[in-house]
């Protein structure tokens, strides 16, 4: 039985949605789930949310990293050998062999710190990278990295299109993905530094590299994953959410402040734009894979519900049961042969 | 009388839209207009227009830059003093004092290029940057640069800053506008090195910088001009046209799919998903301006059609007349004294 540790603490709303989201991945998916996080606060939504035939066990953790921890005192948090907050605790679980992933809707920058600083790197990889599902025409498509490394060298670019088409492979059942790298110009001297330098590099990768893409390719579903630094990712990530919230308000607005038959035609399309915001939805894919640590590590919106932490459970379980981690650091390994 | 220089031959189907737009922009705004390129080809559109009573010139250039000029090809067909090219010979009218402004809806690339040797540019500007005008739930930001320099030092861009501050402040109309610097967070320390380098540079400016932002300050309004190298910015602008395209294409596939009631109220809101799409649509905005360089020029979109090719002759006009360039020189040689 595929066995997920789940950080109570994480959500905006913990640890109701963390709670429920687990009892329910636990009955509809199976899953052992370790529970982990303050067991006075864990304990009354477990005993209400009726799963005590369930396979779920709760660990208790009495301390939490929240949105203020940063700098060096969240890497001395996140590093100590005693430390007792629901992240560390839980990745622990993971590092020994207890539990097979850990999700969190907690603080990203903590939950990569304490990620990195407790699970370690896979060997041959310099920096972990985080993964983004954009929805595209046809599906989905895997940025990475979104956030974890603002500034990056060529040869982390090849690390993360080499883990990324890993994972599209084996937790998408993607075959022989197709890989971008995401630039200012199709055309293969198109550029920053960083990328013309990092092209060459991902030609040279057993993968399937099909070359330089713009947000027209990712968007059109061109490529199964697209390729930056976490910068460019970043930014990438967070305007195509800001402009896609504004097309939907302007067109609700519109539709709102419009004549009779412009109002009675919106509510007649309302289902047909709810289909749409569930297509932007992040919570229709619950987590975002942190990959290049020695360890599966997912991390959620903190806005995560319920249903969203379900599904973060899923996708964790996918990529367990796919055994990606193994294959990331073979294929890593491949690579540094050459 | 203000006097543009319009690029005949730089559209995607010139010489068509271009001489027509010249034509309404002279009509309608009393524009007095350079006409370079064919005078065979532009002289047949001139007559059909209706034109012949405005202060419209035809200025023969036998030769034209197109998408497949680049790189040192390129640079010597900018530089080369005989060019007999329209955008080299219209940029000429500009240097020589001849006309105040030039417009093409040619080869972005070559319109730079080309710029650059036939203008210079402004003391003290290291790189001309290519500025474009967002559409925000309040009105427009200035995001710059969109692709001029894939690479940039952190210098660039508070003459990015300065500038876009100017011409938003003299152009658009904007008192005091706020300035924004692209990031991957709103705090001050976050950012790849380059923009925490520059966030400094520009709170030293004299400008009204706001800090950091992310794709929601953009797309709420929060800023007027937001500063950025020209990768990120070029990866912003076509992720966030991307996702907009896919997003409207998915709303019409949705309605055209749906039941009859859906089909019905699509019909209805046709109208007012008509008005989303015109805020969206880059020819309201008619050309993007090239800050830096040493005369104002605008870069319009190759799929430009006559009414864009006037928008951007209006917005050169009100450049021209607002004596942006001046005023630019102006603050520019005020940072240098610090």
């Amino acid at each position: 039985m595929t066995r997920i540790v789940v950080d109570a603490m994480g959500s905006d709303n913990y640890p109701t949605p963390d709670v429920e989201g687990a009892v329910m991945a636990a009955r509809e998916y199976g899953a052992e789930i370790l529970l982990v996080g303050d067991a006075s606060k864990i304990q009354p939504i477990l005993d209400s949310s009726d799963g005590k035939t369930l396979p779920i066990r709760v660990i208790h953790a009495p301390e939490m990293l929240t949105m203020h921890d940063k700098g060096e005192d969240l890497v001395m948090k996140a590093r100590h050998k005693d430390a007792k907050n629901s992240i560390a605790v839980g990745l622990d679980l993971v590092k020994k062999g207890e539990a097979d992933a850990f999700v969190t809707a907690g603080n990203t920058g903590a939950a990569m710190v304490t990620s990195l600083f407790r699970l370690g790197r896979i060997r041959g990889v310099d920096r972990p990278a985080l993964v983004g599902p954009f929805p595209t025409a046809t599906g989905r498509c895997l940025i990475l990295d979104i956030g974890a490394n603002p500034n990056c060298e060529p040869l982390n670019l090849q690390q993360f299109a080499i883990m990324g088409s890993v994972y599209a492979e084996r937790v998408r059942g993607i075959q022989n993905p197709r890989i971008g790298l995401i630039s200012n110009g199709e055309e293969a001297g198109k550029g920053s530094e960083l990328v013309k330098e990092a092209y060459p590099l991902l030609s040279n990768a057993k993968i399937n590299f099909v070359g330089n893409v713009e947000g027209k390719e990712i968007f059109n579903g061109h490529v199964d994953v697209a390729v930056t630094d976490g910068f460019t990712g970043n930014v990438f990530l967070k305007a195509t959410e800001a402009v896609a919230k504004l097309l939907i308000e302007k067109i609700r607005e519109t539709i709102k402040g419009g004549n009779l038959p412009t109002k009675i035609g919106g509510a007649l399309v309302r289902p047909a734009l709810g289909s749409i915001r569930k297509m932007l939805d992040p919570s229709e894919e619950g987590a975002a894979p942190l990959l290049g640590v020695n360890g599966l590590v997912f991390i959620g919106h903190g806005r995560s519900d319920a249903q969203a932490m379900k599904s973060a459970v899923r996708v964790a379980m996918a990529a367990a049961e796919a055994k990606v981690l193994d294959a990331m650091k073979s294929a890593i390994e491949e690579s540094l042969k050459k």
